[in-house]
């Protein structure tokens, strides 16, 4: 693993580079949210992100960065379903073929989203099988470049536009944002956002929020080094079970994070129903784990402002 | 009734009044759905204004004409949700009492919503009772003001500052617009929207959405006068089934409008499906009226570019 960390430029450049194929997503404000949490909620709607999720930026931009020659042999990816979307629609986007690892367990619309994108879908069993080896074989079988999730310079550097976009935004419209929050797995998206927003908005505290018994940058933070989460019984959040963070990710959040937070199934469950019928948006579980801690109370909003990142739709439960 | 038609200074009025208030909702782009329907479609997200639909802006915008001495003695207006909850926001805005008569089948989240918000709700019979009647009477007894839906200067100015968010939003990312369409009932919103886009952006073709049945606007515009459609069975659009267009907006459709539309609810079923599944957007069945036009195909986008209003989103379908 290339522990090379992006810089801002790389992420600017991202940006750049992702400028005519991603939507810069909404962050928009609601008054309900803001009487509930006492404060002001800047909510980022990232399942408003070509694919349902923010893993478009930086798929698109890894993918942007293969040498033409290497192109044809294609990508290859292992992802519970967000990650495998974003690469398909990358891929299908520059014209190369792409191989999609997911558990037999995703759910039917990442799947079938994945599908309709053009993407192969070669199953594994997330228990007992080691989706990274599936993925790696294939990968030196058919010449094809792995998209690693998070471990990777280009991704994180992708995902990082969502913090530029953020802090733009925010300072667009004269806010000082006291803290963004966002979900964490591999924490390709804390570390990407954690770059931009010190970069921009150095004042701005940064959280990530993980599932109770996967919060794996939660535990590694407190060791002083990368450990695995206990894991256990599969999470609501399907796309935040990731045991351990990357090695970019967790070098990034050591520096930049203020603090990590672990959340309850129930409380993802219910932050998914009331963004439904208050906010109006579909977001899956795990997307929803951000603001699950704000409407839970377990981080205390004090009349300050935060930016929340909804990162992602893409869930069976509203059909 | 005061036909007396807004000016586009009462549009910009209503936006400077507004703007500490009301939400500038997104106006969003998908790259699935410009697939589907061949162009490009913004869509504007008043599922995301506060409470959830539209209806704030009207509502707020004519609360704050009322003279000072005679706001204590409260508003009143009739309605089965949307406008009902816009209503019982502004009113609480200004501290003063609003009582709302909406229809015993009402949607719970329209009921719900607008108790929430502190206002009375009585109940009446959408097939024997005159909800104009009872509205009137309680006003008289209590010296309030009716809020009308439609058929109000202030209103249909209020509703126009969406025509004139996204004409400046369109003309800031360098977008011409060849139409906008959006849904209708008493056609507060179409019109003032028409009134805004027509002053902005003179070449864009303005459309708008009735359900089947429920399309009073669309036989008044053949008819050249104001006539009831023949209603009937209820629609699955409960926001949309106002049987004749009011006479301010009806007088502006005549003059603005390039062509109306009536939609079946099968049709409407299906865009608010398709928004959950593929916007990531909760939309209620009369809200997505001008998206099913676009996705049954029955409106040919033919490479255009359309903004399309998601006028509202309170609906018990996704709890």
């Amino acid at each position: 693993v290339n522990i090379d960390i992006p810089t801002f430029a790389d992420i600017e450049s991202a940006a750049a580079v992702l400028a005519p194929y991603a939507v810069e997503t909404p962050l928009i404000e609601n008054h309900d949210l803001n009487a509930r949490v006492g404060g002001r909620v800047l909510l980022k709607l990232e399942t408003m992100q070509r694919t349902g999720s923010f893993k478009f930026r930086g798929a698109f931009n890894r993918i942007s960065r293969i040498a033409p020659a290497e192109r044809a042999n294609g990508v290859v990816a292992f992802s519970s379903g967000n990650h495998a979307q974003g690469v398909a629609e990358a891929a299908a986007l520059f014209s190369i073929p792409a191989l999609i690892v997911m558990p037999k367990d995703a759910p039917a619309a990442k799947v079938e989203g994945t599908r309709a994108r053009g993407a192969q879908v070669v199953f594994y069993d997330r228990l007992s099988e080691d989706r990274e080896a599936i993925a790696s074989r294939i990968c030196s079988e058919r010449g094809a470049t792995l998209i690693r999730p998070f471990d990777d310079r280009y991704v994180v550097a992708g995902q990082g536009t969502v913090g530029l976009e953020i802090a733009r935004a925010a300072a667009a419209r004269g806010i000082t944002l006291d803290a963004v929050l966002a979900p964490c797995s591999g924490g390709g998206l804390i570390g990407g956002i954690a770059l931009a927003i010190s970069h921009l908005s150095p004042a701005t505290r940064i959280y990530c929020v993980e599932p109770e018994n996967f919060d794996g940058m939660r535990r590694s933070l407190a060791a002083g080094a990368r450990i695995a989460a206990p894991g256990g019984k599969l999470s609501v959040a399907d796309a935040l079970m990731a045991p351990v963070p990357g090695e970019i990710p967790f070098a990034i959040a050591q520096r930049l994070l203020t603090k990590t937070f672990a959340i309850k199934d129930e409380d993802l469950l219910e932050a998914v129903r009331y963004a439904a019928r208050t906010l109006k948006v579909v977001v899956e579980p795990g997307g929803a784990a951000a603001l699950a801690i704000l409407i839970s109370n377990d981080f205390k909003l004090e009349n300050g402002c935060a930016a929340v990142v909804l990162s992602g739709g893409n869930c069976d439960v509203v059909r």
